[in-house]
């Protein structure tokens, strides 16, 4: 059997013993396992983020991978730990809709709960289930046991409300979704959608007070300094600014609305 | 032999090259090392606060795991580099104190000072002994030599004067011990020791300005954005905030007092 | 053959998904692959702090080892992604320079630009070669393809222009190009030159309002919170104060400069 991968996706921070504890618990049971993380700095209980990072990471991860994904503001309560499979990979998380996204991508072939205790630690407390539930249940899953061994199928599950782009003749409205290390503000508008909408001879993209005229391949396609539009490694439209930090420059976050606006040459 | 696990709990930071560099030269010596992070986020020299997330953490890693503990204000100056041995686990340190806590709940069955110079790099930095001295000792270890052959047995070691709760018939007297991400004020007492103390049928919390009232057993038990107490992931009492940051919300930190009352119906 | 080592020195931070989406794809295609971390936390864009945390950290590392080093202002632009082989290491970098610290010290017995494309991923983005050129090209050096298979041999490449020390008879100026997270201030001036310099009976090293007469062996040498010099783990001079930060005393950071002078007794 290859070596198992299971990847980790917290709001755990690094400070913390958190996401340490969590990967000594899960090489008690699967030591063979690399345990690689994509994150544990998403924002405290901010489960669109999670799902925004999860999206664009875990299709570049081997088949068969399993992602423990805890952003769980609900911890301890009725929400429902689950563990899925899509595309190929497995996914544990509680249920809450941070795998929202990926499901939109990948339709999932099963859903269960989390529910046979000898996949869990003997005593799950009420505020660390990532340590006694999730990251258990992820060796297992490392080491071969079958997802319908944990528990009942599930027909529906939490859904997040993605906001989506608003889109008239002249005008497409986007939001920032993430705004990552560099500043870079990154949209809910993919290129395919971006395609399909515009049908001028000219765009412009407006961004709080600044706009750009047209779409760059790269950043350094722009001068340096100089504010650009790009779509970027998820293929989403981004607002950058070569060499600098577009948040920064023009004091915007998450939430920020951008607009695309046609010029047509009548116009 | 199974895979040899070596975690690591630091006061380096993670934006300089400090733990890659152990890392590098752990791999060195036993390639077949799952390397782990705890932390590398301990406040720099913070012994106390090295000691508090090692003590979380330890006892969920696999038996045998060999822990590299380097908070260490002493570095290069005559404080003894020590290996020791409790609960099946292996552990290299600065005898500072900083395994204070992990000996109290497990007494060590050896402690020896790190004196053999084959297992040492040949030169050893003043400044840097996590990687020349600390990090090879663990990989040693982790290959399987013997305690015993890396120096002479020690009778006695550093310990952490650890703040202990100040207890009347009325009144239990706590510590914030550490503040997680979170915001969660984590004090000194444990769930037993709070049982011992409490004998009225109400009690009520007391941290800065704010009261609580009772014990809830998860964040999600208390209102969105209401003040809580419960027993957190190491059975210590805590203050929280369900959502949000009990230390901001109380703009209290490490060393704040949080009073404990019986309330007696007769009172 | 050994378990492959694969470091990773990049300025993509951690709290976005990209340091782990590499990781990935690396695994995707080395699954036996160690991989480690020296710091994602290189300021963006700044070619020489990776440089001199490179150079700091590379040779602590398993003979063989991959280094993946993308700290890269030209994402996507026509500046060459590179692979270099020195001193038994392999590197992936884009040619920038920032592979010049480690050139100087073990000139490359190859370099060549990365052109083959089997060994990308299919579609390159042209703002995230990390994960579609640099990942893939180290996976498969890791996996034993020969250097020359990835591109045409480089008979130049750009090196960074590192400062000097300033030497006159009576005084050495040198620059601080790194602070640490202990708030310690590295220079550019290793012990060899240093001595080179030193001829007088006392030196005088100053740094912004104040004054260090004698270099001492570690921190601990020097009285608790006193400013001190001494040299560090990488052999360099460094200003530091005993449990404390030197940068936040002085208020000095990198570009400051130090002098260094030499005090005759006729003088």
């Amino acid at each position: 059997m290859a070596r198992p991968v299971i990847a980790f996706l917290t709001d755990f921070g690094t400070k913390d013993h958190y996401a340490g504890t969590v990967k000594g618990v899960v090489l008690s049971i699967c030591p063979e396992a690399a345990c690689v993380d994509i994150t544990h700095e998403v924002p405290p209980h901010d489960v669109m983020a999670g799902a925004l990072e999860l999206a664009a990471a875990y299709k570049y991860f081997p088949p068969g991978t399993v992602f423990v994904v805890v952003v769980d503001p609900g911890v301890g309560s009725a929400r429902r730990p689950i563990a899925a499979e899509a595309g190929g990979y497995r996914f544990v998380a509680p249920d809450n809709g941070v795998l929202t996204l990926v499901f939109r991508e990948t339709p999932p072939t099963r859903v269960v709960e989390l529910m046979e205790r000898r996949y869990a630690r003997p005593t799950v407390s009420r505020t660390f289930e990532g340590r006694d539930r999730f990251g258990p249940a992820a060796a297992w899953l490392a080491k071969g046991i079958e997802l319908s061994a944990f528990g009942r199928t599930l027909i529906d599950w939490q859904t997040l409300n993605v906001p989506e782009p608003i889109v008239t003749d002249e005008e497409m409205i986007v939001e920032v979704v993430r705004v990552d290390r560099f500043g870079n503000l990154v949209t809910n508008v993919d290129r395919r959608a971006f395609d399909r909408f515009v049908n001028a001879d000219r765009i412009e993209i407006a961004a709080g007070t600044a706009t750009v005229g047209a779409v760059v391949m790269t950043y350094a396609d722009a001068d340096p300094g100089a504010l650009c539009a790009l779509f970027g490694s998820s293929e989403h439209l981004e607002i950058a600014v070569n060499g600098g930090s577009a948040g920064e420059r023009l004091a915007l976050g998450r939430g920020a609305r951008v607009t695309i606006s046609q010029l047509n040459q009548e116009a």
